[in-house]
């Protein structure tokens, strides 16, 4: 099962390599890992996309929330949150393809940041399913080159 | 120094929490890390920002480029390329300020994607000039609640 945990960490070294080796102890794979910085300088956001057997994602949950360094942490597949991701796509292009190709972008509200002589790159923040929808369709032109953020979250509401 | 590494690893386990460790072990502070899928299911880029001395991140890097699981590793403050981050922030809102919030939306052409009774909820993904400022302008509003991606990175033209 694919499960999204976010965790709200004190910035001291360490605690990535722990999580990451926790996943691995009961073998529970990474799909995604974002790490950055909050609104406090001291704390970083971990937002962690697993996949693994649910006893096992339960139990490097109640792990990391045993660490000093972890502040927080929410399972958000059982709560209601925002959910984006970023993605930039090289994509090959010839002359006959461009009117295709920006017909896509355009679709998908998707930003060109750059050009080439054989290719072009663009950019994409949505939810898991344009992402994917994107990537899709520009398989059959043939990517070149991809770079995934991975998910970041945000509750909704006030909270 | 600020420093930003790209590598693109096998899927294996391991792998993130290796990273991780070496990085602690050289006293190099990690800023942000995003780990994704690339256009092959079986390769992923992690984007490593560090803060440290010099010698130490070359350590880092040379010890990465020596691992099975890493395919290339790309010290990309040497190279030409296009960085963006995604950030979601979740900013304090009354009725008189409604106006002044939106016109700084605009400005940075940042996406609404939640609202609160005091809170409204925005997207941004642009390069770390842009989403700093952004952050910048939105602090005296009262930011309640900020997750950032870690930087994304490819390289310029048709490589």
């Amino acid at each position: 099962m694919r499960r999204t945990l976010s965790a709200l960490c004190k910035n001291e070294p360490g605690v990535l390599a722990q999580m990451a080796q926790e996943c691995g102890k009961y073998d529970a794979n990474i799909l995604s890992l974002a790490a950055g910085e909050t609104e406090n300088p001291e704390v970083s956001r971990i937002v962690l996309r697993i996949d693994g057997d649910d006893a096992a994602i339960d139990k490097v949950e109640r792990y990391l929330d045993s660490l000093d360094e972890i502040i927080q942490i929410d399972d958000l597949s059982r709560k209601d949150f925002v959910d984006r991701e970023l993605v930039m796509v090289k994509v090959a292009m010839d002359r006959e393809q461009t009117g295709q190709l920006m017909q896509i972008f355009e679709v998908f509200r998707a930003n060109v940041v750059g050009m080439g002589q054989k290719t072009i790159t663009v950019e994409l923040s949505g939810d898991q399913e344009r992402v994917d929808g994107l990537i899709q369709m520009l398989i059959p032109y043939g990517i070149k080159s991809m770079c995934r953020s991975g998910m970041i979250v945000l509750k909704r509401g006030d909270e």
